[in-house]
């Protein structure tokens, strides 16, 4: 049920999307869907929740796991993507968020929070000698997370790749790039 | 003018803002609304033509400069950086269309094809012996794509990094990724 709502919301556009259009898609009447949902910020929340909550377990494990950065933020990479293919439309939903209510400014400040935490761990990272130290791990992390979260436009789950082949691609192409500019120098 | 009507796209979706949402924010009639445009998707259409166009235009000049596909790639990395923060809310609504309209179809249309082209550059560095076998050339260019992208989510005019920085960094990442665990292997 929560999954067609999400839907109906990425469809439109969360502002856009009334309670007739959720009702209509499960089928249901305006009131059978009151029974479940106050209201439709309350629909947003849930939804927000579950993909925030994932997320975060995802960091709580890569923490608990290891103490060394550079494991912790291979674990969250590869688990993050396996998150973003497994809740595509519920990470949709959190990426595309205007801020323009309570709910929506406390998911936000969840989703920076995160972002604080990977950028930490490319602090230590650096710190251990593992980090290239040319490039600023508030960007690092900005730009990991934007690597993964692109998923959600594109990954099918009928499609050539599975969600594990995708977060090795990914973690490929965090680790070491496409190496264009590395063979050019040895050409 | 047309400034000002992308942003209240993007702060309440395509398909929630109004006329009159887009009219008080000008500060203008309904009417003297539509002196200028004759709906709310002949806006739509011109601001995507705007972000479009240029982003075609860079393709075109990586293309008319060079022969050599990596040296086309890092031209368009680096000005397609420049585009999504020189057309950050230009570039945003096109990244959260919906595809609920021709336009937006045609729109999403001609960012695949975008796509597709950069694709092509991959395969031909691959072929050149340029590009990491192990990655598919198709994850190449969406990964790439969705790291430029997602500057738009937090990239700020007056904040401490310039395009020109930014550029250099997407670049670096693009190249040679963290270099993570090259350098573990050598400890």
């Amino acid at each position: 049920m929560l999954e067609v709502i999400v839907q109906v919301f990425t469809d439109h556009g969360y502002d856009a999307s009334s309670l007739g259009m959720i009702a209509d898609r499960l089928g249901l009447s305006k009131s059978a869907v009151y029974h479940h949902f106050a209201s439709k910020s309350e629909m947003l929340e849930i939804a927000l929740q579950r993909v925030l909550g994932e997320l975060e377990r995802v960091f709580d494990e890569a923490e608990a796991q290891s103490d060394d950065a550079v494991l912790q933020i291979r674990s969250i990479v590869r688990n993050a993507v396996l998150v973003a293919c497994a809740q595509q439309s519920y990470l949709t939903l959190l990426l595309r968020l205007h801020g323009n209510s309570d709910v929506e400014l406390r998911a936000l400040e969840r989703r920076r929070a995160l972002t604080a935490r990977l950028r930490e761990m490319f602090v230590q990272a650096r710190a251990d000698g593992a980090l290239r130290d040319d490039l600023d791990p508030g960007l690092a992390a900005r730009f990991t997370f934007g690597l993964v979260n692109s998923l959600v436009e594109w990954y099918r789950p009928d499609g050539p790749d599975t969600p594990e082949e995708l977060a090795d691609a990914v973690l490929g192409y965090v680790r070491t790039g496409l190496r264009v500019n590395e063979v050019r120098d040895f050409r």
